[in-house]
């Protein structure tokens, strides 16, 4: 059993909204970001995917927020693979805070969100085609290992 | 049966990305825009809601991608007020798209996108709260409305 | 001596800042909204120039921030193009509100803030040129038009 | 003679747009994310000085683009506190890119950009405020730190 992968982002300032919150629509910028190191960590660079003429469109998109993300915060993004077919993809997230510095030692993170894309592979001309070689490769490995996390 | 509320947005350079589609995030900023509009027509601004002490936070959100838009598209926003509970409000949404230019007459709309949110009323202190008077009413009237459509 | 072209963008929650302001990137898109809007006024669909194979990169901005805009509002943005040589375009934005429920009779627009863009006309493979027909003509009386305001 | 501060900004894919570019209103955030850290670094955190009670409004903002940034490029952000009176701060900026996979060996780094901006301290209510103790020490040291670079 292995951790699942995390990166991180600092909000933004221009992140923030007036509400004194993190826009909850740059979550899905950080989801992004989540997916992308990812795929990174396991050798698979999403740039070199597309000059090879494919693209991950999202398909669907759900969030669940929890407590707000506040400026200047560190969040930890925890991304996982959890499906893999031969023309779609479905990645989970989290997004986290490590404790505060008035909480007591020991203290869980807090999760601050929730949430799941689905992605589709699209070759040239938009069409959805299945993820070609050395793709599917790469992904298959990285679904094997987020399965153990 | 009347129709649902609808506004428009024309999608802006900045909300493209480079597969030359609008970025994925760039529809939650369009739902708020639909249900802000859907609100206000019928006599419900958000904004004096806020200077009431009152927030309404998104607390979920989905969206599922149908097909791309474009730039400089003028996009139809269509918003129903499904639920309103005392301190939830479910919002559901549908983007579309009028026949292009070489569409056969009577071509239906193309629909790009569907979605909801689900917003929680927060109180001063960020605490969920009841939606109070006379917003309460207000609502509730929306939500009737949007019954029939 | 005509009015110079006008048109209007909305402020979005997802523009504010936690300072309570719309967030100063922001205004760089409304630019962007007051000279595509401004061209199609004129005739020029920015679309169809790029459709054609060209694009205009913005190779200089500048702006200066006079008094905030604030979520809900409605702002004008004032476009005129000041200059424009064989390959390089000068537009300047001023962006305003209308006096507030409180002002007197008569009171003047505030104006938020004054800028410039200087776009760069890019052929194909991204190479500086010159703008070619019939967009110079239509770029030449939008000038001269403006010249006027 | 020391070296500028240095951070870095990785672009997402949501800030590119259809030219295929880092969309021109991005660096704007770039800037913001130089700055921060730039005032960080020398012990300075701007969120604190909000948590104070004061703000920095950017009252001016210029930028001259010299070549254009691509979807997934580590951008090296430099920033120099070039000026600091009572009430208001001057910040120079460069984005630059390592050189390329095929450069020849000892090749240079790009500039994409240049840019600058003016900010303004603002106190409670929004009015401008000499920037205080201990802050005004710690700017002062930034600026004399910077220079030297």
């Amino acid at each position: 059993m292995t951790s699942a992968h995390r990166t991180t982002a600092r909000v933004r300032y221009g992140e923030t909204d007036q509400m004194g919150f993190a826009y909850h629509a740059n979550y899905v910028a950080w989801f992004e970001i989540g997916r992308t190191e990812r795929m990174r960590d396991g050798g698979l660079c999403y740039a070199e995917m597309e000059r090879a003429g494919l693209a991950l469109a999202v398909a669907e998109l759900g969030v669940r927020y929890l407590r707000p993300a506040f400026y200047d915060e560190v969040l930890q993004i925890e991304t996982r693979l959890v499906a893999a077919t031969g023309v779609r993809l479905r990645f989970e997230y989290r997004i986290l805070r490590a404790p505060g510095p008035g909480a007591s030692p020991g203290a869980a993170e807090e999760v601050l969100c929730e949430g799941h894309t689905v992605l589709a592979c699209l070759g040239r001309g938009g069409r959805p085609t299945r993820i070609p070689a050395p793709f599917d490769v790469q992904i298959a490995a990285l679904a094997a290992a987020d399965a153990r996390t």
